[in-house]
């Protein structure tokens, strides 16, 4: 069933320890995309400048990615410049130009006002409540956020959070949202505003998956060759709530939620091994399959 | 099977976020006992002075502990003082007094020579050899090392290293002895020195197994409450040589190490819930058993 996703379209520059890319293809809303669009029709809503290449969003379009949604407007694309270091689970961001991003402020195409599932990407929560006002009684919707607006927009957050099912964090996120060191804690705290399920990414450590009840850990797939995180909770969402989608279910049991995990952390796995969306946009449904798979191999254990 | 365990036996001093104990008995080879018990006979061998509660010696050997190894010194016993920050996962040493610990050249008793499963615990490298010298044909020896040897004696331990069969690190110690930041190929630098196996601990994250041609990952189990993160490694290393000592086989298949990578989980994330060995010594086998179920629910998937 179809997946709306909004959220941003970028030019990324990025160092790492393995190597440096200048203006590469990046934005949430891409890594999220392409990811979900092994498993379910997705419905893009994001803004680029005329710079983007004609060639990537014929791409997407060339996948079960509609992109009616996608405005091309007169001015450059969001962009941003950051680096890792050896310690690959933090993004260190040395510029942020929003460009075409700053007036962004999506209407949704017709169609797409019926989108079951939704995906509420990094951006102002505003807009995030804006966006989710105009899609009629979606099945299960979620959100992601960042730092940026925990510190910045409080107040529109927290409500932004009340609308939704299910809420994305990080570790760091979680914890300065919630004012909660404790992860079980924390989540319960951000369970009280009205989310039923929290999903914490850990970086290399794999996802904890906290609900009422019932909690969930995949590890991080131990890869000898990580070139660049960058998409990698972008990818891990897409092909989380791709398979949601897939489902079709307004009531997702636990185990398509552990499911949903694995199949964000398999694609999220090849998401890592190259630069910009190289890997991610060339996998076929086999290699998914393979690393959930491995995933199995690599965690399981009977009594 | 009897299981030979040789390490430090301590006072600890100890701060965390949430509370401070003085005092109070530690060491790796206390833990590592008390957690092996639960599982399979463990033969101690370590050395405290007059000063140490002769309750707790007796507590020990009114388990399924031989403590015939364990010498009473003139002298102070071991002391350790320390502290954790709201990352649990890193230990802060503010003193260490080695007292009897620093003449410490054990001779094992006749009857601990033929211990078929031998754990080598955090001591210098060369002691670690003269005792396992003294073991005639053990079936499997696991060794624990610390950043301290890694620096200050960089070859006796690389020759131990050479002389056992799996090596338990956390995650900063096996970095620093391979020169290698990837954990995969981290491991198998080193198993190009000997040991078969290498067990990589990663505080909250769990652990990571890594062995010529399959890996384990096992999350930490996400509690509510932790006191104290000081013997949980020490723990870990008892239930996984504990269990593996408890099946008898000289040449453990591959689930059999996954099921100790479990009980080493279980009994350590127990451990942390509260200060020194308090939670530790008064486990039941059905709060074991409970918690490595936990486990499964916590991890397990199917396609």
């Amino acid at each position: 069933m179809s997946l709306l996703v909004v959220g941003s379209m970028a030019f990324d520059s990025i160092k790492s320890p393995f190597g440096a890319v200048e203006r590469v293809v990046g934005g949430s809303a891409t890594y999220f995309s392409l990811a979900a669009s092994y498993l379910t029709p997705v419905r893009l809503v994001s803004v680029v400048g005329k710079d983007f290449p004609r060639e990537v969003i014929d791409m997407l379009a060339s996948r079960s990615i509609d992109t009616k949604g996608l405005k091309i407007a007169g001015g450059e694309t969001f962009r941003w410049k950051g680096y890792y270091e050896y310690d690959l689970n933090t993004a260190h961001t040395v510029k942020t130009e929003l460009n075409v991003f700053r007036d962004f402020a999506p209407v949704l195409p017709k169609e797409y006002r019926n989108s079951p599932y939704v995906f509420l990407g990094n951006i102002d929560p505003r807009l995030q409540m804006d966006i989710l006002s105009q899609v009629r009684g979606p099945r299960l919707v979620a959100l992601d956020t960042m730092n940026y607006w925990i510190e910045n927009s409080p107040a529109p957050l927290r409500e932004a959070i009340g609308k939704v099912d299910i809420v994305i964090f990080n570790e760091s996120e979680i914890r300065e949202i919630s004012g909660e060191y404790n992860l079980v804690k924390a989540a319960r705290t951000v369970r009280g505003w009205g989310p039923s399920r929290i999903v914490i990414k850990r970086g290399e450590y794999g996802v904890l998956h906290l609900s009422d009840g019932t909690m969930f850990a995949a590890p991080g797939y131990p890869l000898e060759t990580i070139f660049d995180p960058t998409g990698a909770g972008d990818s891990f969402a897409g092909g989380f709530m791709g398979y949601l989608a897939s489902r079709g279910t307004a009531d997702p049991t636990d185990m398509d939620y552990r499911l949903a995990t694995m199949y964000g952390s398999a694609i999220a796995s090849y998401t890592v091994e190259a630069f910009s969306t190289e890997r991610l946009q060339n996998l076929s449904t086999e290699d998914i399959a393979e690393r959930v798979d491995a995933f199995r191999a690599l965690t399981e254990f009977r009594v």
